[in-house]
């Protein structure tokens, strides 16, 4: 059965983006850095083109993040900007071939036409919420899971909502102090979490959790 | 050379206690259910004066909490009560016979007498601050470490003025909420730290750092 499942990066104090993110810092103040693991990966480099890079116990975490992954879904503020879209609107921060080569849902307040990108990524604006996202999204992987991209509010959100099926929370050590807060939405839900596994490796450390139902 | 170490239970969420703690209930709600990890091992049941319990990857962590500490440091929540003592101080949460068979500083702004118990525990009270406690710790733990007990707020005053050397922090599967922040309190501070490394034991994992000088 397809699942909704969320990989993410989040310092030791709780943050998955630094304080003041804007158009230009969309990571906030030091948020680039909770991903040093990530991009010196061999794996990571060849996706964007470049040759080198390590290999090491992170790499099948990296291979993982898109593996049978049929759709994906973020909030606004991930893709980029805010309010209305105005006449010409930006086609965010993930360039004119985003990584993910598959439909991705944007979680929104304002509607827009689908925006189809290079390398089969079509950005489509979802207004009804969560749950319409969630389906859509379902429908559109094809039996493949669907990823959740984030921010913060909207991995919140369906947590709360017990739709999160699956998550891999990858800890580094890194105190960044103020920001974006990945467990700070939940409201009064509880949702309960059994841990599956976790796997060290240089500078970060993978815990992967289940939804436990 | 002596260290300074801290061993604190964290849910992913953040919090080392639940909401609303109180004398009856120290931990705040939920926070008993952060340390099930600990008290089904047998060597804490063997502290304790009862058999049986687990053996597991958790049980050399719990074996190293006590190895080489002569003193320990902690917050007068963590001791137990507040205010000024009064006329019939109370001994704390600890009971007749702590489990710390070493000196003991708690940090307080309300002076009091030294409390001594049974098994080797003395309570000292100080009054001139966290360094003044570490400086009484070192110089009691005569060349071993010295283990911060927290609670939170301690933890973050340790770690903001670059005092705290080291720290194993256990982290479990639950969805607090609310309660008392682990990295709460860091102010302005940003000190930097290194993964040691992580285990991974049943229901929790447990990553020791290092700070960076």
């Amino acid at each position: 059965m397809s699942k909704l499942k969320l990989n993410i990066t989040m310092s030791i104090d709780g943050f998955v983006a630094g304080p003041s993110h804007s158009e230009q810092v969309p990571l906030g103040v030091g948020g680039m850095d909770l991903h040093a693991w990530l991009v010196e990966l061999a794996v990571f480099r060849d996706t964007h083109g470049e040759g080198g890079g390590e290999v090491n116990a992170s790499t099948p975490i990296a291979e993982r993040f898109f593996e049978n992954v049929g759709a994906s879904i973020m909030g606004r503020n991930m893709f980029g900007g805010s309010g209305p879209w105005g006449d010409e609107p930006w086609k965010g921060f993930w360039g004119d071939e985003p990584p993910f080569h598959h439909p991705v849902f944007v979680l929104t307040r304002y509607a827009r036409e689908p925006l189809e990108l290079e390398g089969d990524t079509t950005f489509h604006f979802v207004t009804e919420g969560i749950e319409a996202a969630l389906e859509q999204a379902k429908a559109a992987a094809g039996g493949k899971d669907v990823s959740l991209g984030g921010g913060a509010d909207v991995v919140g959100q369906y947590l709360a909502a017990g739709l999160l099926d699956e998550m891999v929370i990858s800890i580094v050590p890194l105190l960044l102090g103020d920001g974006a807060r990945l467990f700070g939405g939940l409201g009064e839900a509880r949702p309960k979490l059994e841990q599956v596994e976790a796997i060290e490796a240089p500078g970060v450390t993978h815990i992967k959790y289940a939804r436990v139902k």
